[in-house]
């Protein structure tokens, strides 16, 4: 055997073993559920990691709501984009900003309401596959819903339905009943090289 | 005033100053440039992130690029879902599967720098807005591909252009010189529950 065949072997017999191990895990999980799914942290993506999921869903037929509880003038890219897969998409925005360019409490709590009300109306509509909702977790932090009833309300999702919450700061309790919880840390962000929010980019 | 009067007073104080500090930090970024942006991390999220963001660029009807470096049989919820946009978005699915499935070491260079040379292709084309490297890092990782001259490639990108690289163990040659760098951690994973990967979650 020559140099290069002897390494080639190496690979394959390595990558085989990769392989068994791999095809095992698989194996081992057996489960199907609807997944309370959690993107949080400071970095970038979590909106945009649950918009592409509700893409996948749209690939596969199936329809998906989405309840933005904070961001009412942001994300028209996606918005404009999801619309040409009409009624497969339910999409309400029901924020009305941030809460710093509101500066009116009553008001962001009686809008966060409205979302949430908006939120379990999807939840309940058996059609629906996958439901967003996003910023959820400013809204909780801020304490516009109570947290207690809207752990309940996800925690009794039917069986397949899938949700995500994205927003920074999850509460504990909301990551205690998910099932898959993911952080985006920022390792590195262009605003700090005074780089602009750009249109595709940012919103 | 009432103690809620003055509470809500408070709060539209709070959220006036909280509201000036952030108009002026938006005030002071004034650069627009095509950014490379690196989602990495063991956590969800990297490539569904990438999907969102073209999908973002779409809704603005600008075109987009995607070359997926790895997972050849993967990812075919967003591929149909993506067909919506016709001519808009280019998809090159260079790679054929994990390494540990094809076991050979010489067809995984030979895949690579098929896909690297589609990328090339596309980050040259004016009309293409953003490019999408999926799994990039791992063909980098594997040494697949020469980390200088994909490097340099990408920091000669065009101004304009923004480019995502996703996947795992991004090399810090990369990391420096990215404009933005998210990491996505797993917090909580549900395939440690025996959850199995599901249509439209994880594929």
């Amino acid at each position: 055997m020559s140099i290069e065949d002897k390494d080639s072997e190496r690979h394959r017999a390595k990558m085989a073993k990769r392989k068994a191990v791999q095809d095992k895990e698989v194996a081992e999980k057996t489960i199907e559920k609807g997944l309370l799914i959690v993107n949080t942290g400071p970095g970038k993506g979590k909106t945009t990691a649950a918009f592409g999921l509700a893409l996948r869903m749209l690939g596969y037929g199936k329809k998906v709501g989405v309840v933005q509880f904070i961001k009412g003038a942001w994300h028209t890219g996606e918005k404009d984009a999801f619309a040409t897969f009409g009624e497969r998409i339910v999409w309400h925005t029901m924020g009305e900003g941030f809460t710093w360019e509101t500066q009116d409490l009553a008001r962001d709590i009686a809008a966060a309401e409205r979302a949430w009300s908006k939120a379990l109306e999807l939840m309940a509509d058996p059609s629906i596959s996958l439901v967003v909702l996003d910023e959820l977790n400013i809204a909780l932090r801020y304490d516009y819903l109570d947290l207690g009833k809207v752990v309940d309300a996800l925690k009794a999702r039917r069986g397949d339905l899938h949700v995500v919450v994205t927003g920074r700061n999850a509460k504990p309790a909301l990551v205690e009943a998910a099932d898959l919880v993911t952080e985006m840390t920022a390792v590195k962000h262009h605003f700090a090289a005074g780089v602009k929010a750009q249109q595709g980019i940012e919103f």
